[in-house]
């Protein structure tokens, strides 16, 4: 038996009828909810929803399934889109020179974490090339200087397109992609930032949370857009400090929570859980 | 306008067409849904569902709503109900002689955090009378010892259903009800217990945390049955200790715990967030 | 046997043999301790510490520990302060129109989480005043206009003298006070903000949170300065959010922070557990 | 300059002058105090210290320490040991099949989070061998069966004694020591048990906390005794669950807590923060 599920994630203005709509829609073709999340901010603005049903025993064929939707789409000015479980996304890891993210995502993808491929890493140092050799995972190196960083970045994105990448990982990358850059991903590069945005957006937040004697300290991963630390948050979380705690001491423990909310991040993102609208997200958990 | 809503809880054996049917249910009568949330464990098995919709617009008399919902139900064999949001619930709180949950909720109520009336308190001792009374609360002692205890607990019952009791919090109520006092009011007496159970039930659980040497205590509320502290839990919560914290240290932190941890299921419960199957809680939130 | 004990809170640079000669100084004076905690940030810079003891056989007299500890105090270049357990400090809590920090405060005295006394109530608005009514407390009224506030801070400064308060408390009084009157009370006026500080410092801070997406809200305890939500941190903690809390959702769950973390920082306070140093607090726990 | 600090980490009944002693000792030697810190559970009791100070300028060489201070640690009837920051510990690793702990600690070594050389890994099964061989670790592989349980053991001993392991860490090791072997390692085996003990020890805690409906999931690390689960607590953390999580889903939300909760424990030991005593642990942070 096929055990693959498609995945309806839309938005559009709300309207009565939309649930009861789309659920005859799958339900007179026989299909078998497995969830369903719907999520209004206040009646009559936008209407989330998020809708996941059996491919088997589903009459419409899979490829037939987008075009059987439209009309539907259409009558209520939805933004969407359908994903089938059965599908591999690729991933393209961007890094600098810390490890300890990238070397956390590889390790999670290595004990099956992650439904994804990881057919190339990019970075702008050689610092983690050993690491992705260990792997057997494709590094390619492109340094970026102010001069070059245009030229650059269009070879990655070369190289991105060449590879089919779905998603991009800002494993601690440091540097700030251009408006081109991202607009050619819209919602599809994710970032980890080391502090609880929107406190201490930018550069040194530890140094920043150090100084201001804050007793937690937090990470965020976020979808990347033209402003820096600005995008869709998806995933936060924070750890308890204390005087005792040096910049260091900080610098260690947000580490673990680095880890941990940027593979949340991915993982939502990967389970087709998240939708932006705006500069926020909405996660269906 | 009528801001009243309706909610309807069930939980049914899992089939096709059930969210197409009851969506197809309000939408065909014109009732717009604000909040839609199913939850199957798994595939086949048993599906459970909240669903929240204008009463304003909705064709069916409020009145005729069971009614009318009522072959929908049968076809499905749903286990069910429905709420209307403008009904105002009657709470008894059940207290001994710590009042620091008491207090709480008592002020809880007075800057409005629950939507609900508190026509009855009943203790087995005196020492929070004069609480009651500052705030003008019908204050009922019915001192319990092993001989009276069944006759005492008639006497509440006949209480209880004289105010027309919807539901019973036990806050720090130093008495066991019994099977026949709990049958009464099924899924409706709220408990809290201060450790994260299933850890350190019965008595003195502080005690038993410190002997322990845990690191972290807990807090829990959950629906009263004929087993001591085994009811399904509602919510939960915990904080960090050290081995600086002495018995009193922990009871203390743990004070603030118990409160939030017992406010937070009165109110999931008073906003008919709360399903129970079996042991479990699916909580809607 | 006298349970008093002796709290001695110091800074100072740091020098090699500052914890001999204390200790010595403690132990040559027949006093048994019962915590010390010692802090350097980095060797070569600042001390502090926190040591106490048991004034029971102790050899000098309470009223002569001061002068005799001064030549040591001396010596090191020491800002110190001695505390007694047995003093009961005199709080003054400040509230506005919003209640639910205040009873929250008034419920823990009431049942012996704070060992003070709170002789004084003032408020701009005359709300609250019933309920300070049902406790016997005494509740004074100074309204504040852009044209009275000099004078009538001066009016409640004096009544603080009065009472020989030790400490205020900021208890959603939504007036800023001016440098003059925080100068009067430095690190003795304690305020609760609705953010995790830095982060949505001023108004509104779950409006702010609301429209930036954040996934955990929070909650700041700190110490009044001449700037705005910028006081040395002393307790925060955080809960977290999704897309379906609506601001007013953030409200309430933000309420349950705001009390515990106020609290904690009151708690802390009259523990004489805090040093203020610079822009930040060092709290021994 | 040496940057070595000596840490002296000690328990002793509870007496007036010890502090003082403890810091005339190092001072009348010259030795410059970095962090000091006393607890005592309460007075008359046992009291634990840490104690660390730089041994740069210290008058007594570092060999004859132990000597110098035996003395004053008879006089006390002591339990003490002192450590050398510049020390460099011995890890061995115990796996089974699951990498996912174990890969986490290789990573953290790698990017220098562990102050320790990792010179032998041991498995009752071969699963991952090729990790170790990426990371050119040195694999053992000691199948055990009922029948030669006793004797592998004494082989892993005597490899561990070949070795100098100053820790052992149960890496989701799924063999349960003998008392023969726990008595060779007492207070230096390190276990990772996914449960927020004492809740859920023993086998299949996730399953456990399914079926029981908890609202939070843990992870516990403790020094393993010759009883199962059941040894002194180092770290616990949590993280909440709904009735959404599957059995599966708490197993991956787990691992994130075991990870994080295993390293802070090594973190911890090989900091010589821990005092073990009788079935507890303090943590000096």
């Amino acid at each position: 038996m096929d055990q693959t599920t498609v995945v309806l994630l839309l938005s559009c203005p709300d309207a009565k009828g939309i649930v009861a709509s789309i659920s005859n829609f799958i339900f007179n073709h026989k299909g078998n909810i497995l969830h369903a999340a719907q999520h209004t901010a206040q009646p009559g603005s936008v209407l989330f929803m998020r809708i996941e049903w059996d491919l088997d025993g589903f009459e419409i064929p899979r490829e037939e399934i987008k075009d059987a939707f439209h009309p539907l789409a259409e009558r209520f000015k939805m933004e969407w889109d359908i994903y089938f479980s059965d599908y591999v996304p690729k991933i393209a890891i961007f890094v600098s020179r810390h490890g300890y993210c990238f070397n956390d995502l590889i390790m999670r993808h290595q004990v099956g974490e992650f439904k994804a491929e990881i057919p190339l890493i990019i970075s702008n140092h050689t610092d983690l090339n050993p690491v992705a050799g260990q792997f057997g995972l494709n590094y390619r190196h492109y340094p970026i200087t102010p001069e070059n960083k245009a030229e650059q970045e269009e070879k990655e994105i070369a190289e991105l397109k060449k590879h089919k990448i779905d998603l991009i990982i800002l494993a601690r990358y440091m540097q700030v992609l251009s408006s081109r850059f991202v607009n050619e991903y819209p919602n599809r590069i994710i970032n980890i930032h080391h502090s609880f945005l929107p406190a201490f957006a930018g550069g040194n937040p530890y140094n920043q949370a150090y100084n201001r004697g804050v007793k937690i300290i937090g990470a965020t991963s976020h979808y990347v857009t033209g402003k820096l630390d600005d995008g869709p948050i998806i995933a936060q979380d924070v750890i308890e400090i204390t005087h005792r705690d040096s910049v260091d001491d900080m610098m260690l423990k947000g580490k673990d929570l680095e880890r941990t909310v940027l593979a949340e991040a991915v993982r939502l993102h990967l389970k087709n859980k998240i939708l932006v609208y705006g500069s926020k997200t909405i996660v269906f958990d």
